[in-house]
């Protein structure tokens, strides 16, 4: 394999690549504008709410969670502070812990997310025609699998 | 306008946001573990790289970088720290400032590169298709200039 991208891969990449990170940006100045929450907190909202009893433990929260691993235990902590979340011990395994959606925690998160669908829909969704929603979904949820298939691969039980 | 995304919006939305922020996790590991270079630091080298006599006022290249702009004064610090860049008055007007590319700096953008874009290959480019390639330069140059002209609205010359 050689190290270089052809032209269209290339300017596609940095299209995406720049247009990305602005879009991320805007978004987290909205929501922070809005909400006081950071793009960080939103998604660990969202993911809470989802899980089934809305806790997740917090080996399953840092391999789902899309931002370093690392920044998972300041978050959390920050979040209990702010009353969004609690910890707990988890039932079957008194070594692990789990974060536990707090009501405050789910109220914050339905009175936000009307905001933030809103600057999702304002800054890129509604621009979009069908080909093209189609189009990135194939991309990204094809690009998702492989990448969670990957991270999966290389990590032992230990470090999970 | 409502504040909820149809179905296939929202299934796209949450696809390449997820997928996203994975792939810059995994662009950032394997640059650090391969270069020691951020991800910040490799795009700012390229920004300066393509700059006529690779250098940039502060100002411009705050508005061209795409992390958020209070970062930056760290970032050019920790840089200088490394002799990757350094930073001169600007001959035009003594007030500003500008960030130049040094010698040193060029030559870690250079070894750096190859690596980098194997590794954007790797995980993203050498998966798509012609037609996917198109669809995302389309969507993405679209999105990265809409989102340049709003800030470019909502910014005076007094914080550009």
């Amino acid at each position: 394999m050689t190290e270089s991208l052809d032209s269209e891969r290339m300017a596609s990449w940095r299209a995406y690549i720049e247009a990305s990170q602005r879009l991320f940006i805007q978004l987290e100045e909205d929501l922070r504008a809005e909400t006081g929450l950071t793009f960080a907190d939103y998604h660990l909202l969202v993911l809470l709410s989802e899980a089934p009893g809305q806790r997740l433990r917090m080996g399953e929260l840092a391999s789902r969670l899309v931002f370093l691993p690392s920044r998972l235990t300041y978050q959390i902590s920050s979040m209990q502070r702010r009353g969004l979340v609690a910890r707990q011990p988890c039932p079957e395994d008194r070594r692990g812990s789990e974060a536990v959606l707090t009501a405050a925690g789910l109220l914050t998160l339905r009175e936000a997310a009307p905001h933030h669908l809103r600057s999702v829909r304002t800054h890129l969704m509604d621009d979009l025609d069908d080909a093209e929603v189609a189009c990135l979904t194939r991309v990204f949820e094809r690009l998702g699998r492989r990448l969670r298939a990957d991270r999966d691969a290389s990590s032992t039980p230990d470090n999970k």
